[in-house]
């Protein structure tokens, strides 16, 4: 390559694509090396940031500001990052000490994976706020729950099939973390160290980290913090627009286990959105409803601080997310309440599973939120419906939805009953005989009813979109057919197998 | 909540969001009472009707409008009407004595559920040719066919399970309202009173409302009249660039009985639309071609008036819709000439059935519009396609969708004689038994073929996107797949349960 | 008709819609004498192509650009058309006597289908390279392959059934025409001569053209070249930003045997191009990593001049388009590397196939590009990646890529070890009773197998979207679910059937 001559001194903060560049902020020299070479060699990154409010802001100048408008929560940022721009040194030299991947890099300690545990030094009450959130903890949840795991596996695992037995080979490491651990997670280990021949600098040396890359949700970093902020605050631009369009959400709930972003798209919310949305303002702090957006995404309801037109607050800033959920819809058996505890590995059913619900619907409630906090976060999301919506509105739209929630188990419920009748035949090995309940046709058919139909069912619900997926996309159509189905495989084995019954 | 006292007087009409304010126009005293509390309670209703037409524009200003641009067709509005902004309470006093849910409120008698008998007082034409829409009928097309309730009610309803047993418990009216009725509409019902304490009036008497909310095509309004302007022209901007971008027919139209949009979404026309709309006038009318638009949405093709560069109508601006449209090509179990009248509880085939088939896929003729109307709806529609198409084009593409509508039929018919075998059999219990067609899994996928996968593939033609959607993505692939899966299953049970044929 | 006099002499090159119209260029007396009578009969056709860069600037302008700007890459373009706008008439009567649809119109020998041959007098390179891509065989490699033909027969077809055996009969051409071949490209062919009475000139004769209209990728064009530049390049505005943005792709690559739009509209790309592509500039030759750009298209990563900040070239325009990609990874039963000749009808496996694989996945290597020639695809891929991802992210990226196309491969080996015994079992019947592999319920769910989730898996990993695609939306979850159900079908069938085995 020829281009190794072309590193340059000057960096402008003048960026033709969407610029931001309203203000002038020093550059620290450290983060002036950094992107001396790395301007050429990943210009996309580099570019990303100069359109960055990091690279127009200095935190002194963000800490400053007054009211609702204020975006460092950190009471004390250390006095040498307050006054430049919070460039590339600025955060992947920060807590050598800290990161298993800190390595020496001309002269620089960089980590490659930065954290929330970094991001908090200017923003901590987000920080906070986001270990509190399920999602945080979503690598754990999954990877240290077994009946999760198990479902894991037979999804992700090899199938195998001799002398007409078959059996699954666990996942290696490469699927778990391109599959369920791209949005849960995956867990950052330094497994070594590597030199590579650089283009710019000739050999160096960088540590080798299973688990990289990787954006999950409930990251494990290699500071022990849980999540990485940039899956929604995409990386190096960090705007707030990101965040707070439906499309970052949809990274990970588009479906059709959570199709939160299938549904929102073809609601009146999601149709205004799609119409209207070129002509709002989604970089405002505060979020004004009516003024900045006319039909709320996401982050509307779930995440941002948003005010009414008097600059009165409608709902604060949540990065823990679900103080404005009472009922968790997807992913289980049946739709319960939230779980008190981030950590959902810490629930037992009364069976003594780590489930929410037994498999008859009964809900672990010792381990789930209350009704009163249940009543506290449907009045806190209700405060950003009733900004548009009357109050006959909302409470109809409420009702509908709580009845859903309530059917859907029960139709849930039947499934089940029938798929528990299969495994008392002995048709499918099932839990009674020690057998994993998701590893054979027809269990997966029982599956379907509630890890796909019930959920969809309930977000259409949720979102008011009863058409489509409320009814035939993924939803009751398919949840009774299912159950239809699931009845008619039993009984005609029963009548094809009478003698098999144990 | 300290805001009581934040009710302000002055209401300007300046609005920095996509505002349209380039007119002054008086608002009536009791719209601005309405506007001095909502401001607060509801600031999204308010901010948006502000940047509404109706805010800019008095009755009066756009009566005066000459040509095809008028868009108030009613040769007579009122006189009190004409000089004030259409506000708050132009709209939701309108017709007190006609409204079931009219009460008394802070001195005014207000409605909540405006209706198209509301709106026909300044949009008469509109209001008519949307009477004769099937969309105006949807409630009673389904609630009133007892074919198609029972359909419904396999679909919504509870499966009960008992002793191998299992049975249809009818779904409530909350499920029905957020499914099939949440596009079909609700039939409005005052089904009582309810004292609510208010925040900034103190103790406040409204009425309570069976089936609100709703905004479905063919609500049953408490004044009567059928159907929701707000389906299509969204609250309370009601612009008329909602209703010409294809995201509001999405709201119903996604599929997969109806998968319009998302065919339309791939098909060359989508894909202009999608790369380029940004650039384009949604808000012209007259709507010129090429001018304004470079591809067509659902509403250039179906429902607005489209003008060719010279100012030529093209075509006529239909909210009747299907006077563009010869065959009805979804819902049913084959495609067929579209219903004479739009009330299809009338029709009767031939058995005495209320469809416009009848089994074998024979037209209820007489209900149906005849040949000579057949080609004048396709000689309008194809008007708009000629615009940018040469003849041999269209013809082209017109004899192949009418060879598609023949072949999905026929298919149909296979699948149909399947069934029929499987009732004869007496492997499941059809109409010769005086059961549901549809209640039993091998029923629902004899359903699949004609309300899934046939109906695709003539959207797939229609549009001209046979890509994904005419063969893999739920269209011809799937539609043969599911024969064969039909003839397997009644071939292995004759197999296997040969003496159980009746 | 009253419009028949409104021919207008003078046509302006201004536009109010997205206009280029910043250059003046001398319309050629044959192109105006096209518009004069086109632009009343087919404003949109008119219209869009006075957007065009065709019609603001002349060949010899555009070849005087130097360096990576140039767009035209013919060395010679005949001295007449470089000082006139690129028009109606200079592109459909091009070289007349090679094109079998000309016909006299007006005093101009006319031509409906331009192709490639055509476009190809101005850009050589793209034409060249083009006639390289896989798609511009995409008819032939369909229609001229019997086991491919067989699988279309088995989608497309016709099913009959009488007296409990069925049949398929071939889909007639209006059908394959808007179905496979839709995308594949139609072969053309004049079939005879219609006169039809038109508006602006009374009886006029024109060619009759089997197979049009199409603008399939492979269309087999009345000069005999390969291609329609339209499919990309959508007429009449041919504007790059069309061809760059992904909802050109989408048309043919949806899914669900190719979702690749769908999961990159999943991905993080795809989430920052829907976020923030309002401000990107699409119309840049050459084509600007993080200046023009912050997340690729289809279009950056597999096709486009892209060059860094500094100017440097990342990866050269291609429109071989596969000379960036090692692995070709749906349609066929098995993931292998590219086929060496963008004709695979040549391809024979060690069975004698015309497979790139045999049934068991050994590749035929012979006829398939070796390590060296994927290594440089790889890396030409990867200058891309590099742009904006460190090498360790590009690396572990890469690897579980790698690492799906094995997995991937190995579980649809255990399907189809699952379907040969069901075939050797007599349970279905298979290639090795001559018949065909794809034409029953059991086969085709075989098929589903590799033709729809297994590609999904890969594309899902190439993209770096796991999230939902990779394993609920029709990936892990439902190609081990069908693993099982083969397993489960076939077990049962043999516990039933015992004697049945030959």
């Amino acid at each position: 390559m020829k281009i190794i001559l072309a590193c340059v001194a000057a960096v402008s903060v003048l960026a033709p694509l969407g610029a931001l560049a309203d203000a002038e902020v020093k550059v620290s020299e450290a983060t002036q090396a950094c992107i001396e070479c790395h301007r050429v060699i990943h210009p996309g990154i580099v570019e990303d940031w100069q359109r960055s409010r990091h690279a127009a802001v200095s935190p002194k100048e963000a800490m400053a500001v007054k009211g609702l408008g204020l975006k460092v929560s950190s009471p004390s940022v250390p006095e040498e990052l307050q006054s430049v721009a919070v460039g590339c040194a600025e955060c992947h030299t920060l807590r050598p000490t800290e990161h298993a991947d800190t390595f020496e890099h001309n002269g620089y300690d960089i980590h490659i994976a930065v954290s929330p545990g970094d991001c908090r030094t200017c923003h901590a009450q987000e920080s906070e706020q986001y270990g509190k959130n399920i999602m945080a903890h979503a690598y754990k949840n999954l990877a240290g729950n077994k009946i999760f795991s198990d479902l894991e596996n037979t999804i992700l695992g090899g199938i195998q099939r001799k002398d007409g037995k078959w059996s699954i080979r666990p996942a290696n490491a490469a699927t778990r973390a391109e599959a369920c651990y791209y949005c849960h997670g995956t867990q950052l280990k330094v497994i070594g160290k590597e030199v590579r021949n650089t283009e710019l600098a000739g050999e160096l040396e960088f540590p080798k980290i299973d688990g990289w890359p990787n954006q999950g949700v409930g990251r494990v970093n290699l500071d022990g913090t849980l999540g990485s902020c940039a899956a929604c605050h995409t990386r190096h631009r960090f705007s707030i627009e990101t965040a707070r369009k439906p499309y970052t959400c949809k990274e990970c709930h588009v479906g059709p286990d959570v199709p939160v972003f299938k549904v929102y798209e073809a609601s009146k919310h999601g149709n205004l959105f799609s119409t209207h949305n070129r002509g709002w303002e989604f970089k405002a702090v505060p979020w004004t409803i009516g003024k900045d957006f006319a039909a709320p995404t996401c982050a509307a309801c779930h995440v941002s601080l948003v005010v009414n037109t008097e600059g009165e607050v409608v709902a604060q800033r949540s990065h823990q997310m679900n103080d404005r959920l009472p009922w968790r819809m997807f992913g289980l058996v049946y739709a319960h309440p939230h779980p008190r505890e981030p950590d959902t590995t810490l629930i037992r059913n009364r069976n003594g599973q780590p489930l929410p619900t037994d498999l008859e619907g009964g809900f672990a409630s010792k381990y789930l939120i209350d009704k009163a906090e249940m009543d506290r976060r449907r009045r806190t999301l209700q405060a950003v419906c009733l900004s548009c919506h009357g109050t006959s509105w909302v409470n109809g739209q409420w009702g509908r939805f709580e009845n859903t929630i309530r059917e859907t188990n029960a139709k849930t419920l039947t499934a089940t009953r029938i798929i528990q009748e299969v495994w008392e035949a002995g048709m499918a090995s099932g839990p009674d005989r020690k057998a994993s309940p998701f590893d054979e046709g027809i269990e997966r058919r029982w599956a379907d009813t509630w890890l796909i139909y019930a959920n969809t069912i309930r977000f259409a619900s949720a979102m008011g979109c009863g058409g489509d997926y409320g009814v035939f996309a993924e939803g009751r159509y398919q949840l009774n057919k299912t159950i239809m189905d699931l009845h008619d495989w039993l009984e005609f084995r029963k009548q094809m197998l009478p003698a098999k019954n144990p």
